[in-house]
């Protein structure tokens, strides 16, 4: 391979140099892992203090930080207006490269003679697409893709390896759904009669709103009536669970392994740290914020912060950890105080023996 | 599309109307998403209050609320036995329909030589059955469903598309088996010798008994030697872990996200709640149940209800979670009696000087 | 079937019997579930204590227990040199046998022109090999399995029903991967801008080292800049969530449904419980333990047991939970303290009255 000078990579994201334009640059890496002839980054003060000390051959820096913010700092530098944004660029140079691929509709798909798939749309081997599926324009299917009767996909969606469409899922544009991602299984509702439990058939439907991502093994199930919504923009992390009913807002952000429980609904830009769980019927007011592990039982009102279990307002639960860490120097110094009351009441009652006796 | 009049379906639900029989419905939703020609059901008091302010076009009530306690309502009624029950019958009604495929013995699935399918049966294309294999009557197999060799699945099951079925999975009747569940892959055991982890071999099975559902992307491990068991009439929500050699009673019900390490054992119609984790070993005594999050370190007695992390008895559990808010409260009150003390030590103190001086 | 005997399984493990040798044996089973003609092991003291109330025909037992350790024991005892050993290799005589199938590259699958296979892997339909992968020896690939362009993978790999490799990943020598896992899908990674989240390009990549196991469905991101790092020897059990970027030491074992956020890094020996949860860019010290449910939020010092939530050093936070469970009454306790105290106070008050009076 023919490196790359870091005077070229920085004419390529329209970046000033200071220090070395003739190092050849062999990749990109993050800042405490980058080596004598990588580049890296820093976007804010914090990682700038980290440049001194790090091996990296080169680092992106804002713009605004030329003169004295990088006065001592030896390593070169290449200024430019969004340093994440450039690296980014640059790392795409150093990647092998997959030309995009053209295999159209595969002979080896299923596509049902009702299915309607638009332009450019690609078909992997191994994808089944049952009766009355509509397909926009510009979307990948990759191997095992399932997609049930009914369903519906916009344009320039991406739906990778074995993805699930249960019948009667909507999905809009822009949409990224990650492997084995299943949308629209069965509820889990039952009536429990004579010592059994009875299924509760699951009639509704998915919608999936323009320009969310689904990450792998994420389950979305279908509305028992009506439908299970994910707002526009919404981004689900891996192994997250939305039960039947949930009615997401706009650009929420669930990280890894959530669960929601039926009949959900939350607010635009509601954020939930990993492993959080929400009960039924719950509302997760708009801007809410929730942390890791976060136990859900009441609605949460708009731009809440609550974390622990049971969730609580972040600095009553900060007061409450604080408190619980002393509780056994509590517990001692209570029962040292209640001995020193029985001595007292004992001296008291000496005292006023003493008094009635004098 | 020609709507139905409240009428004729009121008619194909042995209902009784109270109101505009001539009102064309549009369809079926929830109580608080009803709109103006919408019908829907209140099954209990509770939602019965909430009629009068729903924009429900119609609303399936239960025969014996004829009478007073529907006085003052101005919704259109419609009296039956079962609310929910005709609720779903009309819902279907107004779902696009898809006639029964009869796909067959697909020729694009493979069928192993030695495996035995039953009448009826539906093999969709990429299912994979491996040798000696046995399928009852009138199953469905999804695209991608992979039915590892000496596996049995018994009469009128449903696997959705990807389920995978390790060698010596037995599945009982009636069994319904969502997207990408994972049934008999190894258990999770290992020998820690010389500095690494050498595999046990998991020999053992799994078997599912009959009625049970399991959700999308739940696994159950195989056995280590013996089964692991799901009992009869069993319900699994989505992302369930059963760890090896559990054995589950018949009729629990787990919600999504529960994981049970390996030895469990469960009695009858246990139930918990969702992200529940319990220890290997563990018995949960029949109907216990146990609250969302909960952690189970110990066994549980038949009929408990246990919350909470550690897990206890959910009225002691409320009571230490109460006092828990008061923490904070309570430190303060407590560095207070301390300086009162101090302060009466002194006080005493002076009072015994005072005496023995006077 | 004709059973064998157990002087003849005997012979097989290098065992001398104690006991009847003409006894046939029907199978394998665990000591609590064996019966009149199975044959169980005990491997340690604990489980030697059960041998006598065990049904079982015959037990396997560590070779130095001979002599007065079994003295009153009249189940037939076989002595060898590694019980769990010696009873899975009875166990394998007793399953169902299925003879290595050699499917070769199968004509049913998908193998791009420029992938590489070495010799005597087994390819099975329904697989998809994307451009400039390459597959070692001895490997078995099981149908639905995707490997995206320019994956490597070593030797004596096993990928069971739908893996799904994205692009580069790379796998080393004797991994298993468990149905449905999904290695190298896009890391989280979002700017929040104009109102919206933004998607990071995540450019880096997967690398699962030697001998590792990963369970069903469980998931590793890829990096966003750089490799996410499974280490040597490590094992995951199903469900489980690492983040972009996680560098795991050599011989790590988590539990099912463990999460770890982004940039996760970790020693050799850390062993995480169920369910665990760690908060991004935190470190666990090499031979860590974390209980099960631990919410982890700093880093953990070498060779550190913590559990709980949030999490702290076992001993403390045991005292902590001890504590806990006394609230209620350490309440009740400190309102009859301030009773008490409010009467002292005015006992003194009459005390000091009567002192300056008299």
């Amino acid at each position: 391979m023919n490196f790359p000078t870091l005077g070229q990579l920085a004419q390529r994201v329209g970046g000033e140099v200071q220090g070395l334009t003739s190092l050849p640059i062999h990749g990109v890496a993050a800042l405490h892992k980058a080596g004598a002839n990588d580049i890296t980054f820093a976007a804010d003060e914090k990682h700038l203090r980290l440049v001194s000390t790090s091996a990296a051959g080169a680092c992106l820096l804002p713009r605004n930080y030329r003169g004295d913010k990088t006065a001592g700092i030896t390593t070169n530098l290449v200024f430019v207006d969004d340093p994440q944004d450039a690296c980014l660029t640059l790392a795409r140079e150093f990647r092998p490269q997959q030309p995009p691929q053209t295999v159209g509709l595969s002979a080896a798909a299923h596509i049902a003679p009702t299915a309607r798939i638009g332009q450019n749309t690609q078909i992997y081997p191994g994808v089944f697409i049952d009766e009355h599926v509509e397909i926009g324009d510009g979307c990948v299917l990759y191997p095992g893709v399932f997609v049930g009767h009914h369903s519906r996909i916009g344009n320039h969606c991406t739906l990778y390896p074995h993805v699930v469409l249960y019948p009667d899922v909507h999905v809009g544009n822009r949409v990224i759904l990650h492997a084995s991602a299943v949308l629209g299984a069965d509820g889990f509702g039952y009536r429990f009669r004579n010592g059994r439990f009875d299924k509760i058939p699951q009639l509704g439907w998915v919608e999936v709103e323009d320009d969310c991502e689904i990450g792998a093994s994420t389950t979305i199930d279908r509305g028992m009536l009506g439908p299970t919504i994910i707002g526009e923009g919404t981004k689900l992390d891996n192994l997250v669970m939305i039960g039947h009913n949930c009615e997401l807002g706009k650009h929420n952000a669930f990280a890894s392994q959530v669960g929601l429980a039926g009949s959900v609904t939350t607010g635009d830009y509601v954020r939930c740290a990993g492993q959080v769980g929400v009960a039924d019927h719950v509302h997760l007011g708009r801007g809410c914020t929730l942390g890791a592990k976060a136990g859900i039982h009441k609605s949460i009102p708009d731009g809440d912060t609550q974390i622990g279990y049971p969730a609580r307002p972040e600095q009553e639960q900060l007061k409450i950890v604080m408190a619980t860490a002393r509780l056994p120097e509590m517990r001692k110094t209570l029962r040292d105080l209640e001995s020193r009351v029985e001595e007292i009441d004992s001296l008291i009652e000496q005292l006023t023996t003493q008094g009635s006796s004098s």
